[in-house]
């Protein structure tokens, strides 16, 4: 059986956000990519994934051309407010301490804009590609095949991205004895329901001795909340009316009583995981995203730092492919593991701050009651809190 | 066999720095003390402790009229400089964060301080006081039993003061099912010299593979160095030369290059411990320093956790017998364990930074080199550790 031959400067493995992003930004930038996913599009955009996003991502969506949309259906934040025991007290001001604001704008929304994109400008997008397989990585003349209806294609090329996320084959394709990585599994997880009622204005965080609780916003009429449970729980064990309940206990009572309940119109659970892989580069293969790494959604960092990878790894390709200098996507895996690191330490912070730890020892639970009353007192901890939150700036 | 009786408002258990300032601070608002030492003044003058004094301590002991040697004597400190794996890289600078400066100012100097002000006031001071034992804590009329020289006395008083250390009785007289211990312990000492060569300018925090080691300063011609070794090794194992060669390649080479090494003139391992005793007060006894909190000595906290715990007891007792308002004291347990706690918080960060903890899973310490990593890249997060370092202010 023959294959299909293509050819690209860069096969880009995975049609999230992540390999969305890059392909864009060659494109921008005079490079050729083919992104191959595995999905369809309609599922890609079914995917429901939160979308708070830092100061550096914004402008760099902005300044791709792709902060039109988001402008003017996202929602400007100046921080979000932690809730203690019942108690609302602390607002992590990003706006007063460093000048920048947020923004709640989806993922799916960000996709959408991203597939607009790549349509409008003949971008190389092929959804339903199964089978994917990387050859030669440690050549000069790495290969990617793939099957779609039945046949069986073969892309050339130059460099291979891996943006197919935590369970892609990009990762799985790096032997094992030259990656290295590390994890952190948390004894609960996140349940997560839609409802189509107002959301609360602001994003509001909630520790409680029951557990951690969350509200955040999809748009006017569409709430996102998250109440802490068992790892072993499942979703049957929770009605609407359960759900409600524990949310409203673990939020103050002056939050709740802003709390519109309703309906949920889809009800998940997800895990936590700490995770990181080293080095983000094997050969002529470089992941970003997901695919490299996975943070609890606590810090919000998860599609803000596939965002900064795909910031390193494109300025990296597009300094090999246009001026032949090979400095920067050399240094890439170093470059972004080190915003990773960062990424990982805030995510592992707020969520050891915010979640009742089973079984937690009891020194260790005072310090955490101790972290939040040193935020909520002393302003150099906010602002060191905001700094973080409102993202790291793109350097290095 | 009848006890000789003695009465005053307030009897003080344990004539170390905090029972001493207390007598201190009580006698120059009028209220007298009787201050209990189970030691000999020179036994007690020659224990050989820290002295980092934060602004606060440094305030505290100016206001109170025992600042006149200290800022002679004292070395003003603008900070401190952590290294990480062989480099020199960051400096806590205090003085340009928070406008404040620090003090090397030995425990020995501050305790001969307080004797000689005790001395010079005719303040109540009874060493070698043996047996002391607590009485009727609960009721009004609290009393102090103790023998000295083969004879049995007995203090009658309003209120009893607990400055007698972990190991002393105050704490130990109050009932277990009243009294909650939080505790943590490591799993490792700190191997420290003293020896009689000139000392490094800056207090130099050394984090190594190998473990942490600390360069610090007693006086111009004496000095304290530091390197963590295991918790069940011994001061036998460890020749001079031995010690100097992992001090100097625990440190950054340009730093070794101007460590003086020389023979020891006193040599020991001491346990790391983090512990709190909650509530501080029991009936009529009032606990203070370490009598109720063990800090591990990373952060420089222990003596000024004493003294700021002296500086509400005292506020707290002069409104009570000259104000005949309690309010202040009823709290205290409450205002002290507060700060306390972000001591305790510190101190462990800064413990779990700066050590090499052994088999410490791999994302942990991949976390550890990345706060390292930040503090190095970031301002707000040196601005946050130099707030803390140079200690929170009295307040509450």
């Amino acid at each position: 059986m023959s294959a299909h031959r293509q050819h690209t400067q860069v096969a880009i493995i995975g049609g999230g956000p992540a390999g969305l992003l890059l392909s864009h930004i060659l494109q921008q930038n005079g490079i050729d990519s083919i992104v191959l996913e595995r999905q369809s599009k309609d599922y890609v955009l079914a995917r429901i994934r939160a979308g708070f996003l830092e100061a550096g991502t914004i402008k760099l969506l902005r300044d791709v051309g792709l902060g039109e949309r988001m402008d003017r259906e996202g929602l400007p934040k100046n921080g979000g407010a932690i809730a203690w025991q019942g108690k609302e007290g602390l607002y992590i001001d990003t706006a007063k301490w460093t000048g920048q604001q947020m923004m709640a704008y989806g993922q799916t929304a960000i996709t959408e804009d991203l597939y607009a994109a790549r349509e409008r400008d003949g971008g190389h997008v092929i959804n339903e590609a199964r089978d994917v397989t990387l050859h030669d990585l440690t050549s000069d003349a790495p290969r990617v095949t793939y099957t779609k209806d039945g046949q069986t294609f073969e892309v050339t090329c130059t460099l291979v991205a891996g943006c197919d996320g935590f369970h892609g084959v990009s990762r799985q394709s790096i032997p094992t004895d030259v990656l290295r990585t590390f994890e952190r599994a948390y004894p609960f997880g996140w349940l997560g329901i839609m409802a189509e009622v107002p959301p609360l204005k602001d994003l509001v965080y909630a520790y409680h001795e029951e557990g951690f609780a969350l509200a955040s916003q999809r748009n006017p009429m569409l709430s996102r909340y998250y109440v802490q449970c068992d790892i072993n729980d499942a979703v049957e064990n929770w009605s609407d009316d359960r759900f409600w309940e524990a949310l409203l206990r673990r939020m103050p009572a002056d939050v709740s009583a802003k709390i519109t309940t309703g309906p949920s119109i889809e009800k998940s659970i997800a895990p936590l995981r700490s995770f990181v892989a080293e080095p983000m580069q094997y050969g002529r293969l470089y992941l970003a995203g997901d695919a490299a790494h996975i943070v609890p959604p606590t810090g919000a960092k998860g599609l803000n730092l596939a965002f900064s990878d795909v910031y390193y790894l494109s300025r990296g390709m597009i300094e090999y492919f246009n001026r032949r200098n090979d400095a920067h996507l050399s240094r890439y895996s170093k470059t972004a593991l080190r915003r990773v690191w960062s990424a990982e330490n805030f995510s592992w912070r707020m969520t050891q701050l915010l979640h009742a730890f089973p079984n937690e020892d009891p020194f260790t639970r005072r310090l955490q009651a101790n972290t939040y009353d040193m935020l909520l007192s002393h302003e150099p901890m906010q602002q060191a809190l905001a700094y973080e939150y409102v993202g790291l700036p793109f350097e290095g």
